[in-house]
């Protein structure tokens, strides 16, 4: 018998009668949600090593859709597909394996229109932005936290609660352990640290990591998925397993998770400290990613000193780690002229108060970083490092967040979100304008650790023309206020580069740290 | 008779006895310097259109090198083979041609050691800097003439004579014209504006860019020859021809300059607007020049808003036009990163008076500029928009020097030419330092357009140790003066990521802009 579920039903695996070689299960119509995960299971041989004697796929066909999805072993005689429906309607399906059992095997899907909330996987847009499949705009407020998932039960709901009141709509998180785990740590292949048989994964392993990225989904955040860390620090062994290993893990993990339509992939973090890896090999895994996964989820790599090469073409968006490009929109801004391609800065530092530079900022300062980042047209990640007394802390474990700049960056994603669909791209580029939008419709212009007590009404001079008004809006970033600023603002060209007011009036500005302007046609 | 002669000799092309195919000059001995350019002249058809017709090559053979270098058609029924001999002693060549009486025809060159002065051509050392052939650093100090070579003579001479006492060992120069020409204007091709033969070459012009091009060689300049730009204004129809004029023309143009050991080759300036080129047009012109230029000279693109992908492997080093990158050594850096290849800020805004904000720096803006590119382990370009009462300025037509910057940018090539062989780069990178050098051997420390009074001593841990000692130059870039500080400063670990004075000494500082520290080992 085989069974088609969406996620959230139980999922029956009970395909027992399914024992002939492409018995079939035409005309069994079963019902899943566009971009949710259809899964078939199947039963099928258990003898030999079925997590590398078996090849099992699906070709899934609806309307002038064709997905082939590969399949996977559950342990214990169970296969799995996965499918993300991508439009709705009638989808049918049939199976292809090397085990007669699994070969052959047909049936139907129903797919129904999405559920509330649920916008579909989020791809590139406009070249250097992001949105869900149905068109909603994704403005990116991510964060991190490598290893909340190897964390007890308990700490992970707490996790879990933090995120469902924060602002963050991506997390960062390694499938590999690199620190504090649960104190019945389970561990992706079957064996023991540095004793690893690494043709054989542990289901139950991976289950547990389907069911935290299932959790974040059905709160509405994205999971960057980080395949590799060089973080292993000998305990385990997993940064450093034979090109084989790696490729088969890569395999068996997109097989599994890339249904769910919250999955980014990133291939490392720090790919460039690995001591057994080169970049050489993060290019085959990028491209090994890249032919596995058919629905084309997102796909980064993340680094230290030496950046990779983005625009190399498996890489569909920059993942950058740099303190000093995130103190200023101009530096960074660069990294979206050479690539032409999203860029989020991923780690800027983080909050927190450890005794290295990389984890001791103040909320202050990541709040600007996160706006020196939105004006270059960019998107940026928090994280922090606040141990408590258990030696947790949210970059390496989840649980609470300590720091103060969360419910800022949950204002500057309402002020995104308010924003153009399109995203803000940096006007005048060519000069230092710390100003970004869409020319002659929307403004941001962030005036950084300046404090001035007045602004000049000025705009550059693309799309606008003489008698066009404005009004603006006061933005705090840190005290979280807006407020309208009572002037409409007629311009007139001044120059040859700039309009004006052509009063020559100025806005008023409260002489603190942190504000902005919002400046929108009256 | 073949006869093989050094570019600074009279050229005998006196080749009518070899009428007979395959005819033989073996034995002939002719003496040429290492890295000058030895020439085969020979005679051959003048029917049909021997630039498209004719099919020339000759194969060079010294020690264990190999050299094919393409011959070209100049006029008058001559054809000439230029070669500069990578290395010295005995060579053997022959030629292969479609034309019988241009086929099999062999001889020897005698190479000698490079004179003095002749240090070979310059192409890419140590990821991110320049060296000579012969293992000399090369410091570029650049500068831009588009249309120099096309004016009088009289003002080409007037251009040498100021090149001559200036500080720039590279110029920036167009093969197509501009803007002002001589008054007798020579053209590449047969014809009128607009109505050219492009299947037939006008020697008389390409003889001229020689002449221009050695002369820049004698004075100790490469020549950046741009091969395409956008500002031909409808005027003569250069920036629009088809497809295969383009790529014959670089064909022929590659042809007789490779072999100058000063040429470097810049596809186009302002690639992204031409009107009706495409980035893949200029991706196959840098393939056609890799591919035809058998000597490798360093190949770059010039760019107004959208940066060319410098990854490409075609791509030897990146000439880049901005103005904000060049204001913040943080902000350039960052295209290093990304490439790997050296960076040449090669339009940085000129120093001038003219009334748009693309040339209206000052001299010290300027200089405050090639610093910034400095401590950011790149190289800067200069140039300048005066107009005389002619209407000659330095960009566009040569002629004579106006602005203030050019002897501050003597004293930094001077001190550049004193420091490492190696080159300078960025120390601390991750953190905003405006501090290049080689870890614990030399450092260059630029304040830009602070006036500190005093600095206190301390330097990044990298090679760093408790009790080295270093001293201190006190370099003002404007006024160009050395003071040596007094002090021997004795370092001690500081915090986790500096070394200071172990009785926390500072630096006596003059508080005025642009003063730079060189920091050396005592």
């Amino acid at each position: 018998m085989s069974h088609v579920v969406t996620r959230r039903t139980v999922c029956v695996s009970a395909l027992t009668a399914l024992a002939a070689p492409g018995a079939s299960a035409r005309n069994r119509m079963v019902t899943a949600e566009q971009w949710g995960v259809a899964e078939i299971a199947l039963s099928g041989q258990t003898d030999g090593n079925p997590f590398v004697d078996v090849a099992l796929s699906a070709r899934f066909v609806g309307g002038d859709c064709t997905v082939v999805a590969n399949g996977f072993y559950d342990g214990d005689g169970t296969y799995r597909i996965r499918f993300c429906p991508p439009v709705p309607g009638e989808w049918r399906y049939t199976t292809r394996s090397n085990s007669d059992r699994l070969d052959g095997i047909d049936g139907k899907i129903a797919v129904s229109p999405p559920a509330a909330g649920n916008h579909g996987p989020v791809g590139v847009a406009d070249t250097y932005h992001f949105a869900y499949a149905d068109g909603t705009p994704f403005k990116q407020i991510g964060t991190t936290s490598y290893g909340w998932m190897h964390q007890t039960d308990a700490l992970c709901a707490l996790t879990l609660q933090t995120l469902k009141n924060a602002p963050f709509n991506k997390l960062r998180m390694a499938v590999f352990p690199n620190g504090t785990l649960d104190n019945r740590p389970v561990y992706p292949f079957v064996g023991t640290p540095h004793a690893w048989d690494t043709t054989r994964f542990n289901p139950v392993f991976f289950r547990r990591l389907e069911t935290r990225i299932g959790q974040l989904r059905d709160l509405g955040i994205e999971a960057d998925v980080i395949l590799f860390h060089p973080y292993d620090e000998g305990k385990w062994g997993f940064d450093a397993m034979p090109r084989e290993a790696d490729e088969r893990y890569v395999r068996y993990v997109v097989a599994r998770l890339s249904a769910y339509r919250n999955v980014w992939w990133s291939m490392a973090n720090e790919y460039d400290v690995f001591p057994h890896k080169t970049e050489e090999d993060f290019d085959r895994i990028f491209q090994i990613v890249q032919d596995a996964d058919c629905y084309g989820r997102l796909r980064s790599i993340h680094h230290l000193h030496k950046m990779y090469d983005n625009n190399k073409p498996w890489v569909t968006h920059a993942s950058i780690q740099s303190a000093t490009l995130a103190e200023d929109a101009e530096r960074c801004v660069v990294l979206r002229d050479v690539w032409r391609k999203p860029v989020i800065l991923d780690e800027v530092q983080y909050e927190g108060n450890h005794d290295q530079r990389w984890a001791q900022l103040s909320g202050e300062e990541m709040v600007h970083r996160f706006w020196e980042g939105t004006v270059a047209g960019e998107y940026v990640g928090h994280s922090e490092f606040f141990e408590d007394d258990k030696h947790h802390m949210w970059l390496g474990t989840g649980g609470a967040l300590r720091g103060i700049s969360p419910p800022r960056l949950a204002f500057l994603r309402k002020v995104l979100e308010d924003g153009p669909a399109h995203g803000l791209d940096p006007i005048d580029q060519a000069h230092d304008r710390r100003l970004a939008g869409i020319a002659g419709a929307y403004y941001l212009l962030y005036f950084g650790k300046a404090c001035p007590r007045e602004w000049a009404f000025s705009l550059p001079k693309e799309k606008l023309r003489d008698g066009m008004r404005f009004t603006v809006d006061v933005l705090d970033t840190w005290n979280m206020t807006i407020a309208s600023d009572p002037g409409v603002y007629t311009i007139k060209k001044q120059g040859q580069y700039d309009f004006a007011d052509e009063r020559g009036r100025a806005v008023a500005l409260p002489g603190r740290p942190g504000i902005a302007l919002r400046i929108k046609p009256f």
